[in-house]
């Protein structure tokens, strides 16, 4: 499936490989010494591809999917069509991960510095870095061991990036602090200015933003995203949060650990958000609120006060989701009983 | 009206000539020789100027423009001041923009290739290429004939585009193949990982995407938007669609032919729409769902739903029109007569 | 509490200076001749530290805060602290922030010319100019005295900008005139086509986008905002307009002066904003629109019809923001109700 001129493909694994890297059991159908030499979707896949079913919605692709081998839950075990073998996980997503990184572990550039990049002579390099064309790295700058730094991306002033950092093209890096295992995608602005003025009539007055963006470890942050750097105090985003595109995070926003943040999203200035907050694409923050851990914020919902913790919120103003669906059945109701009575 | 520092006109031309232009018939008011030197909206137009009337909105203006000439619906005709000669179509603003296209042709720079470009050696470019300085194209690149790189774009490795692709200032392109005469338009992002990977509190784990984006011919991309390239399959954008300005494509979406996608719209992965489906501004259309051919999706709707063939959906969650308008209204009397009864 | 690295300080100040610098005036209570080294946030700040009250919200943070000194409104005065200086000021946000101008003025880089920026011959640089490695000036641009070009921007042809403007790294400008003392946050993008075509089954006829983007002095536009070029006149952005990032305006837009807009807000083709019109985040404003002069619309609100000068507008689509609280009660109300009944 995969396109050479992209990817280059490891393996061919056989089924018990595969469920070791995956923390799979091998199910009792199937052909079980199988060979796998690729993955692919349950509707593609042939008899030498692995696939997987995680989303009940392609439970008929399952049925009807000619792949050799597919992961899923033990529950969905006995409508796998015949001939295909299994690889069962509770979390059969996260297994599948794992077993795709097998055949296509990440493959980054040479650790090349390329002769048209542009780095100050006081910026520092570790070892077994990779600078693109057209690249800019600023005074003072410090570059892990590891990292890549694609084409035309700017990194600037004092910018400190941990070990084994990807930095997309186009992306612009300025005062911030990076931790290990970070990518940054493409376009990603990180580090300007937050929106911090004085409205006035007169002329609105600027307030200087003299805090920095720091980025833990693990995060991976989406193509075209911005974060602005803090106040008067940190932008942080905690270790091991996933950023989609196109996502705006304003100054001093506080993230916990792993949260999840859908493309298109923004998080006023000054919220804050616990560990493994999940929001929903073009979800919209105010200010000065806070998020507890673990709670999930609809797609498109807008949150106008505190989320308690654990909670599930929809809505614009958001509330607890069950009262929200009880709102929209509501006037689902109501307006066709409208419609009818005319 | 336009500035000759960035626009250089064409013309003058007759009303014939511009009837033949835009498939327009000459109306019967008017000066029928009249020439036009260029082109004006009907309140800054002059009697050198060609107008348009397409939006109703805009017919008081119609009636007092001081236009030499206009193009408009037959149906309008009645209305048009003395002394403006009219070019009647079925479709005006069509039939306008090709007259428009007759005083502006496209003009591409000069097809130079920049000192200060930086082309991999393995990198293939047809004829009458053009690349700007800074730009970057990585190994194994084709660029077909015609085309135009502007400064500081990447077009990473293997990345093939058509003959006569703009391709804007500052694109980030990798993993795609893009089809003839397709414009993308500066910050663009095309072909990054998309947002794959199975949560986990012990740290989500990535899902490599091993995927492409594959994009027609005689597309337009919007500035700073984002299109994911496909997990195990491509993302597929179909023959002349046009996207608009921060519109975020997902992993694996197919668009049909001819969609047209307003502004800061997201499309969720895996979701797939029909030919000509058009989606007002800041439309979210959540993951795995059908949207059947000619569908139109109002600008904000949250789609959380399968949409049928040729049907008009609004609201959050989107609905058909009709429906969402009658709740709106249901609302608005519901709560005047609250306010009332206090 | 800033990093050095990043930023540098200026002071320290004694209260007296600091009460002149903002036109505030100093408190009754405190140590009058106390010396203020730095700023920083009330739950940070030490007896070196001036802070601010401005949100209510941060009253209990004002009421244990350890700052020296605090600016704040008269009327909070008597919940300070034992031991604070206050400098009373009506508007406490705008008197802070000229006084954290004092602390830390804003930097520029160097003067200088880098020489691997690529500058066409017959573009025209003003005295004291800045271009960084990397950026790209096009033909016949005309950059203002004191201006910066950030690293990897680029100014498209006949770009003209105003005196002592910053461009942010990776900026995308063409077709624009600019003001005086504006900045441009990274990867922006000013001037490219709007979303002009007219539909059609044979395929959507693009129109020529020949108007201009102009931008008044001491505007700022935040990261990866997109602002499209006048079809047939020009967008203009007024005198003192606040953009946040993410923002996209259409083409022909207007602004009036001083208008703000906050992150991720669209504003389609051809609407007029009046003077200092206030918009809230992921707002949507619907083309061919008026809204008034000092009009206000709630985050997230979809405007779909003209706004009267000086009115507040919320909800989708915006009504008045009274009869929208008014709705969302009582919906609150119904959907309890029916809960109940069950």
């Amino acid at each position: 499936m995969s396109d050479p001129r992209f990817f280059s493909r490891q393996g061919p694994f056989d089924l018990a490989t595969l469920a070791e890297i995956g923390g799979a059991e091998i199910g009792t159908t199937g052909e079980q010494g199988r060979i796998l030499a690729d993955i692919a979707p349950l509707d593609l896949a042939t008899s030498d591809d692995l696939s997987f079913l995680d989303n009940a919605a392609y439970l008929k692709d399952f049925t009807q999917s000619k792949a050799g081998a597919c992961v899923c839950a033990p529950q969905h075990a006995d409508k796998a069509p015949e001939g295909m073998a299994l690889l069962l996980a509770a979390q059969p997503y996260e297994a599948y991960a794992r077993m795709a990184q097998a055949f296509y572990p990440q493959v980054v550039d040479a650790a090349a510095i390329d002769e048209r990049a542009i780095i100050d002579p006081s910026a520092v390099l570790g070892e077994n870095v990779g600078v693109a064309a057209g690249a800019v790295i600023g005074p003072g700058a410090e570059i892990g061991d590891g990292c890549r730094i694609a084409a035309n991306a700017t990194v600037g002033a004092g910018v400190v990036l941990g070990r084994d950092c990807l930095i997309g093209a186009n992306v612009s890096l300025s005062h911030c602090l990076i931790g290990d295992h970070v990518t940054v995608h493409a376009g990603v602005c990180i580090g300007q200015d937050g929106f911090g003025f004085a409205a006035s009539p007169s002329g609105h007055v600027k307030v200087p933003q003299v805090g920095r963006v720091l980025i833990g470890a693990h995060c991976e942050i989406g193509a075209n995203s911005t974060i602005d750097r803090g106040a008067n105090r940190d932008t942080i985003i905690g270790e091991g949060c996933w950023i989609d595109n196109l996502v705006q995070i304003g100054h001093n926003v506080v993230l916990g650990k792993g949260c999840i943040i859908v493309a298109m999203t923004g998080i006023s200035g000054s919220s804050k958000l616990g560990d493994y907050v999940a929001a929903g694409g073009q979800v919209g923050i105010a200010g000065h609120l806070t998020i507890g851990a673990g709670a999930r914020l609809a797609a498109k919902c807008g949150v106008m006060s505190d989320v308690a913790p654990g909670e599930t919120v929809s809505g614009i103003p958001a509330m607890p989701i069950k009262e929200h669906f009880r709102q929209v059945a509501m006037m689902r109701r109501l307006a066709q009983k409208r419609g009818q009575d005319k």
